[in-house]
């Protein structure tokens, strides 16, 4: 490349880091949670919490609670120092975001430590949980051959697992980190679950791909929903004035929700024992055991197309 | 953390293996597939297969049949290994499954050579039915500028790869193993194909994202698939009673379904030469040649929003 | 094995690569672009324009014009590289494509020169365009806390920012790079967006898994795009004699597309304003300020089923 | 190559494998120690030991039993299936070898768990040793500036480390491993310590490069050896029959030997207090406290050398 | 492992923790520089003075000020932070030292900034010694082919590199990481150099393994050492008490030293010029021009031996 | 750091990059053989040549045939780019070298290919002679347990094995290759065989730590060295001027030479059957069967050191 123009392009991207102040950051002592470490905690939960699995050296039978307690501290060391992390880079900027309270630099150790406990305190009961998550994947899924398959190779339950986690931090406060959790299950199994959602026990997501939970869903207990089903709001572009408001829809115990329909807005409410056909696109509440189906297709027969060049349709 | 916390969220999780064995093999001698090992296999294969576009070092010109002997050792070696941990994992464990006999444990050996050499002797035969995917892919997209660009870098062509191989070892009853190649594929690619679904030649799906393929699927020649097609079953929550029985759609020569469309149910029979239109929801057999449309949408001009607050629709 | 059944294995094989010459070139001095280079100069691109977010050493405050500089050396550098592998792949090959021209071995140097310089010319303007798609993004996702949470992990903006880097060497004719670029998004995010669509400022896709954006595609200004939607082409079987031919559609200015819907053919235009209702399959124009709905779905409310193991529609 | 030539050349090494079984194992169920694997039971032991310094993640204080357990349980795992694979190696190979009894298959579980057993009961004694020999490079170093640089980066110490492991699968009989564990050391140090010497505590090894201990040497307290000392056997070409045979010298306590100092044969004895000077070469025994010199060294001035092509000396 | 045995193996090491503070630090907020970091930090030292030979990628002729730029602002971000590990490590064990001054927590940040601007502001003076080295190599050695040889594959030269740059942090009483650095150098090469020593320009150490010079050694312009030479302290067991104090050579101006010499004594003085012949042991001062040589060597012929068995010598 | 320091130091550098051409390529078409393909060239010829012990996957007993030839095939294609960079490298560079002659640029192609079917049709004699150096280990060291034992871990036999691959290419006239391949095996071991010494058969270096072997040096059948032994020149400041001349000695058959003694000159006999005992230096011929030995030596016993703190001589 001419020198010339080297500068011209160098200087033209010099200009836009100092216009835009969230792509180069000029603060010396800069904080961001490191990705690699977040997944890295999940991956160690994880093996905490299905130990046969994951990991190359799994725990032998001897005394499990050397494991578990060694795992433990781990995580707690590597949570504690991405909590800093995380708490002192929303530190005083507090006033552009309207859900999560402005935090102060001072206050970011106590925090840090209030999170760390609690988080850890509610380990075991997230653990149960999930244990419920397996058992209705194998009650909704006659190709699963054991539930050995699908704790090691369901991407829904992977996804439903990183949710779990991702959620008790999101209901502490804590900025960054469950979006990192959440994106790294999406970019892994096409499965997009806001940290935010509230989502009862004995949920199973069958084959995945395309599934978008947003952040104010709640759902029951015993739902199963299938692959391309978007739980969403409506579409807004008025930025982040609808934060804190309930945007997405309400999902009654015992649903069942077919592959690429769509439930959207804050004020759908489906009733308990509801099913909705594949594709369907619901913007109203139905009531409890309802069958909300797709009417209109139109089936048409005809002569084989005579040119392969041709479009079909 | 305190250690009398710590002790205590310990001991929980340390009962939660107790209770649920299939989270801890307490068994010293235990067995289960290398998922790294499995994954090996698969681009060993594709190697042999697309000698010059995958690995480091394509063979030379100069003798292929070197590279294809030392690559097929090499595959039989490692294939040997991992369908040992397979059968050994389910073998003794015959009875809570439906589908596939328990296994002896003096058997295993004898099984792992009958399916290693199977599964070799398949080898020239499924290469050979690869190539007419490739082709059904040139022909079925105009974007494609070769083959080349086929074989290296659609994720389409690269799920149905993965399946044809991981068919080969379902049909011969192979555990776990299938399962381990096609989440693999659809971790990558958002192709979910089942390996017990049978697929005749010249098959192709287009941009792949969100395609589901139920484990009885029947599909015939020539048939194309776009982004978001599930070929599935109507939901159950009684578990493995319906394990066997054909629940997924049959689709026949010729067919062509749009993105996003569900075909459920075993005994839904697609039609040769049919086309199913975009989101259809097909739960009843259609004839040969039919056209599903789906009709009643419904367009309304608006005037333009005022407030750019409000949600959109 | 028996080494008779193997030497036969072998010789199937081998045969196949004497008769289809795309899976083995014989041609001992083989050129193609190397995948994770690609995928470098990509990673390094996004160093360059949101530095403070990838990578393991951000620029420090004193002089980003030295980090600036040296990274575009070193990314020229290695798409040089590449574009001549590229080019000389795709030398001498020109007939059987009818997109792009042919390119003699001697004028291989001069277009890397001339491709090179015009794509780090442009640099600077991709960058401030991709700046309003951060912009379109805040405005458009309630959940997003920050822009930082959008550039560093929300994926429609990844696949977008992949997308503006790939169409610019595919307006310069550039072979299989391209194509390497966008599936190394889509296999990350499941946004499948084709180098040769043209999109203009503003855009933003929410939540990403299984959007299709085809290669003709036109796309105006202040677009908003949800998972599941696919811009695409009616299906054909005839292969590369549609290529160059506009089959997709043309979304206008300011257009919402909810989650799954397909907008198909390249006669199709959705005018300004308009919004498309989640699972829509429009394949004709719709005038500005549109609203296309589903209509005909049916609710109908039924007692509770008796038993579990039934199916459930 | 020319398809011939290669075919010929194959041919020529394919016979060497026949004609020379130590190069090629046709055991189809061949056994050997995992290099890799054995040189991370080292790196494990060292976090147990010296857990500030070595491994990515230090225990936190709270409760490092939990630590220690779990790193104790690990190591014995994979030292338990290394042991498998040298008993495994050696069994049934007892006549070529006069040091080791053969073994026979039936009974290499049993040794495995005996071995395992005497080594993990071992380890708090071999622990109490080493910190004797950080003492005594403390005490004989005035250049170390505290004790953390001798556990981290003293080359001697970290060969004395590895011989005390070694020496302690040694004396229980196993095969392979010990020499595998030597070697490492060896070629990370410079540092060629046999397991089998037997070398009493404060031991102190500074500079490290070059040192070599045969294999039936015996060392006593505070002994300081410098880089470049040899305890070795006089030559032999008579192969093994001299294995087993004390063919090495006996140093005693408080002794000090300067760098490349060599000391031979298995009656040659360093009596305790001894200082042995640089460059000595001893064949014979010396009595205590006494200071072995080397006369004879001729000092003559000459003029500074003409021509700077000529040989210095 | 019985569980009893295993928790008393357990309380043992866990009983040296609490007894040896050396090895495991309980304070929370601990320490010490990274080792692959401060590797990294010669790495990229050693590309910006050498950079078409080390890095996967090297400057482009265009604009090096670029890269070097960049390289150094990196340099000096590491080691910014290295610096802060390696002065927090220490902050307040002064006592326990007699070289190394202690130093305040408060004043910790300030000595950072101190040494890392002296430490860069010498770096194109350590460039220019450090080509002055090349040069004594290309002209003390036959068989280099170029000056290209040396820089990219001496390991002689390049023990002299990573002495020059943690000499120069040893001049500014960095603890830890000079040390760090030597060992690096050391256990690549065999050649420890005491980053304490003082070694004028054109230097050459021929072949390399086993060289040691200690850490008061003073070295003028022009010397060259052979393999095995030490330049080295009488033997002490007096622990720091000696340290501070001249313990090792001085080496006047072109002298030579053949290998595994050894030359001792803090008032031992090499005059310029002479010429140390090898294995010699020296601890008392020559002057110059002299060429110390060892006699007394003796020479016998005697018949072959007959038996092999026999011990050679 | 301040930016005009910065820019300061910057220029300082990028001036030494413009006035030593050595360190600074400006030939936008440089080309240097890669450090990392040279290595694995090695490495891939100890699989070929002791294929059980190195490499994750041995060849299977069924047909090794295949693995030799596709592993030959694949060396042979890293080996040819690799010698053409070399060639590249030294081309239009002849006059500053006296041993090689210069090689024109369009004689580079059929100088790789000559060298490269030299180099192939060497192999099988290569393997035989390292054969023989296998049991030459097996017969001079009682401590070898098995000659899996040396092939697995002994590092002089590795060095020696580096050396008769590196001197293949020496002998072709090879620029640069050779010396990367004698520093890898000398960074390994310690061991530094100049490629250009020639060595028969039978070849033992025990312990391996510190050997150096130069360039000039030929040595007969069944010769044993020990740790620290030089066969070397003697010193010179006259650079490239003595290229080419022999300046190491000729070692007979059957000779010993026992630790750190060096042997220099090259008109130095060692005549065949002779022992040199360990720290000698020999600068003149010795007859056959002569037993060199150091007499000299001096011991006086004396009363026990009261201070500690004193130096120890």
């Amino acid at each position: 490349m001419h020198t010339e123009n080297l500068d011209a392009i160098v200087e033209s991207i010099a200009q836009n880091y100092r216009t835009s102040p969230e792509i180069f950051f000029t603060d010396p002592d800069r904080h961001f949670p490191n990705k690699k470490n977040v997944e890295g905690i999940l991956k160690s939960l994880r093996r905490v919490m299905f130990p046969s699995y994951f990991g190359d050296e799994a725990p032998t039978g001897a005394k499990p609670e050397y494991f578990i307690g060694e795992m433990l501290l781990r995580i707690e060391d590597s949570l504690r120092r991405e909590l800093r992390e995380a708490f002192l880079f929303r530190a005083g900027k507090g006033d552009e975001m309207n859900q999560i309270a402005p935090i102060a630099y001072e206050d970011v150790d106590a925090r840090v430590e209030e999170v760390c406990t609690a988080f850890m305190n509610r380990l075991p009961e997230v653990h149960r949980i999930l244990l419920t998550d397996v058992q209705a994947a194998f009650d909704g899924d006659p190709a699963a051959q054991s539930k050995e398959d699908i704790i090691f190779s369901y991407p829904g339950f992977f996804a439903v697992f990183v949710y779990r986690i991702a959620h008790e931090l999101y209901v502490q406060g804590v900025p960054v980190i469950p979006r990192i959790m959440s994106e790294y299950a999406h970019s892994g199994t096409g499965v997009d679950i806001n940290p935010g959602a509230q989502i009862d026990e004995y949920f199973f997501i069958d084959h995945a791909t395309g599934v978008v939970i947003g952040e104010t869903t709640t759902i029951g207990k015993h739902v199963k929903v299938y692959q391309g089903v978007t739980l969403g709001a409506l579409s807004t572009r008025a930025g982040q004035q609808l934060a804190g408001v309930k945007r997405h829809p309400t999902i009654e115990d015992n649903v069942t929700i077919y592959s690429n329909a769509s439930v959207l807005g804050g004020e759908t409410v489906v009733g308990a024992g509801s099913v909705i056909a594949g594709s369907a696109f619901v913007t109203e509440s139905v009531p409890a055991n309802s069958r909300v189906s797709v009417s209109g297709q139109k089936i048409c027969v005809r002569a084989p197309k005579k040119s392969a060049a041709s479009w079909e349709l």
